[in-house]
């Protein structure tokens, strides 16, 4: 691959599991591959679990890694092209990531949606303005639109935890009380319809994700219906998409309970965390067994070290 | 140890004192130790000594050392059982806590207490949820009430400048404009008790510390009296513990001043800095000979340095 | 050198480009030289290009790099002397530096002028406090009063593009916002004036900068006039010096456009960054093939190479 800031620039899948898997096994035998070289790690926005795991997978590698906060430890960034900059903005993206690019060998942005404008939310126009203006591999730690790093850790964590060759997953929207962006859950839908998998997507009607990324998987407006014989249950949160970036439900019969769990075929409880709980989840069903949750997050570090590895491996070509 | 959130934690203090002074004089020999080792440092405090001293001493023992602001860099973290998550925390600290403990090895926080709520801050429950909930070894970078790695410094710095085998050491109160926490003291004290000193404890009436603590040290409300022969004054203000969190007197007369200084027996002048300027002590004692400020802060180094040997050694068994 | 707060603490120009030079084509070579070497990077202000090339050059040496936003990481600091420190700042100068340089083998900060008070500006009293009371060599990451970094990056970048062997070098200043410090044009004047370069400076009148400064220097008040035979167009907006810190013209005649870089001997476009597009400098200059801006700001990591380098030999000595 050349960037990693959507699940579409996996070329093999299962080559990269591997990768994933051995490197989890033996994280720190490839720390030569990461002499000399720096990550930059970009951030627009809050993040513990996507920058712990990725400042961890750049030290398992050996690499330099550099942690900047862009919204104010740097300058006020300009992404509009032909603008008279006599605002706000003290510098144009194009510099700003040209610049960057200069010092660092993978660059990596975390860049959420404003939710206010669907148009300009699905050009990620962050994510790919650096795609567009560096000369180095991009990686996303969550855009507007995607969070790939995460689709990886998860389906990395249902192949360990599968108990038949082609488990049931199901997606589940799950109640909040803030308007939540869409890129979990287009990362992972992308990915379940890579992997080997009997996928369906549940949500109350009205919560339909961009067709263009569901476009093949089941959609169940039934939870319960959705929820029988599955072997892994993934609560999201998602804000409407079609009327965009709304709360236009925070129906608490969607929260994933004990019950519910219980019309599963013993399924394990997923969600890429930070989660409310008693709102997406009980309490009961995030402390009890079922949850893997944890070891979920885990995964984080070895998805990150995988893709870093590919990368770091194709500039070496 | 297992943690080191309280001088209480200290198994053998000359053994840990020794091991101080050994990695004092030769500070880059165990690098090995470190090696693919991750401290994970975390703030929800400001924060100047102990995070350079601390992320120095981490790089001195060959660690990978990760950094955050967790108040603005991740998300607002809830600490209560039980709550329906739908207000303005994004994520627990039972996530949170597990979360971190699988990407670092050894987990050190500053959590400052609210000097609101007595009861809660006793529990210093930001520190124990990290106890509670990791599986890793975790050091106060001063909690609520507590500040162990700066006490082992104080006696690390008392230790070296020390003339006899058994010096007095007065710990003194003295006045500051704003309510500050009982951490230092606390620990202070307890770290007297443990050592082979003559030890004095000064302050205001109505100033008393947390009886728990104080129990069986000798308490004076006459400063001049206190300091007479002394040889080592340590100053600090703290807010009243009975009507917590309270500023109930700032007394000018208890400023530490030279005539005061030249009570004693050529005492060396202590604090843990930051320290305010002719409110704590005056500038002609800060900057006279009697200081030892500066060295004592140096000793942070190695007193944190000593705590992630110990620990480091511990998980390697 | 002993510190680099200032172009004048250079001691021989052609020395240190020569050494910037081989670090360029050779940037890990020297490792062993920062071995066990910690670099303090203190900063007041925003970063961008000063904060990773920094890091970057660090890392290239081997040195361990610790960075704090010293304004909201850290205390408040004092830096008048005999204060009575009952207000809102939480720690003095004198401590601060003197703790700092007990961790750190080199300090290094970024602090902006206030651009209100000229005195106190012109002492450059934070950088000239650290230089003051820590033990080890400061360098200046841009100051109230000079930015000796990137004036070391732009003549290392003069001698790569330069075709001849004196080429004309021009420094204008050009429209901008919001008021602007004159650490940048300070230290370039200064530079240029060390190099063997032809040097014009032009500015609309009653723009003149500290004439201590310029003192030798060729200004003119006629921009076109000044382009014309340019082989380097250096742009940079300051505010008033005269009238201390105010804007007193925002002249849009002053941009540099196509029109005025067809004056010119195909002269190359320089820039510090960030750049308003469309105020200093039109889209079409600054996305055309006169523009050295990229390259420019790549050489900041060897110009904070070559001084580290500097400075850590001293240090062994």
């Amino acid at each position: 691959m050349k960037h990693y800031t959507s699940v579409d620039h996996i070329e093999d899948l299962d080559e990269l599991l591997l990768l994933a898997k051995n490197i989890k096994s033996d994280p720190y035998t490839n720390q030569s591959l990461g002499k000399n070289k720096t990550l930059g790690l970009l951030f627009f926005n809050p993040s513990l679990r996507t920058r712990l795991s990725t400042q961890k997978a750049a030290a398992n590698l050996g690499m330099n890694c550099i942690t900047m906060n862009l919204n104010n430890e740097g300058w006020s960034l300009e992404f509009e092209d032909g603008v008279v900059m006599n605002g706000d903005k003290s510098e144009h993206i194009k510099e700003a990531a040209q610049v960057i690019s200069q010092y660092c060998d993978i660059i990596a942005i975390r860049s959420f949606p404003g939710l206010t404008n669907k148009e300009k939310d699905e050009k990620d126009y962050v994510i790919n303005s650096f795609v567009k203006y560096t000369s180095v591999p991009v990686i996303s730690l969550e855009g507007a639109t995607e969070h790939p790093l995460q689709a990886l850790a998860d389906i990395l964590t249902i192949q360990e935890y599968k108990t038949k060759r082609k488990p049931k997953v199901v997606l589940t929207w799950a109640p909040h009380p803030k308007a939540l962006p869409h890129a979990v859950p287009n990362s992972f839908v992308k990915m379940m319809q890579l992997a080997d998998v009997d996928f369906v997507i549940t949500h109350p009607q009205g919560y339909e994700l961009n067709p263009e990324v569901t476009k093949g998987s089941t959609i169940s407006h039934n939870q319960e219906e959705a929820f029988k014989g599955a072997d892994f249950i993934y609560a999201k949160n998602w804000s409407n998409y079609n009327d965009y970036g709304k709360i236009t439900s925070q129906d608490a019969s969607w929260m994933v309970t004990t019950e519910k769990m219980e019309l599963t075929n013993h399924a394990k409880f997923m969600h890429c965390l930070p989660v409310r709980r008693n709102q997406i989840v009980t309490d009961a069903v995030l402390d009890g067994e079922s949850s893997i949750v944890i070891p979920q997050a885990n995964n984080r570090t070895y998805a990150a070290q995988a893709v870093l590895t590919q990368l770091l491996k194709n500039g070496n070509k």
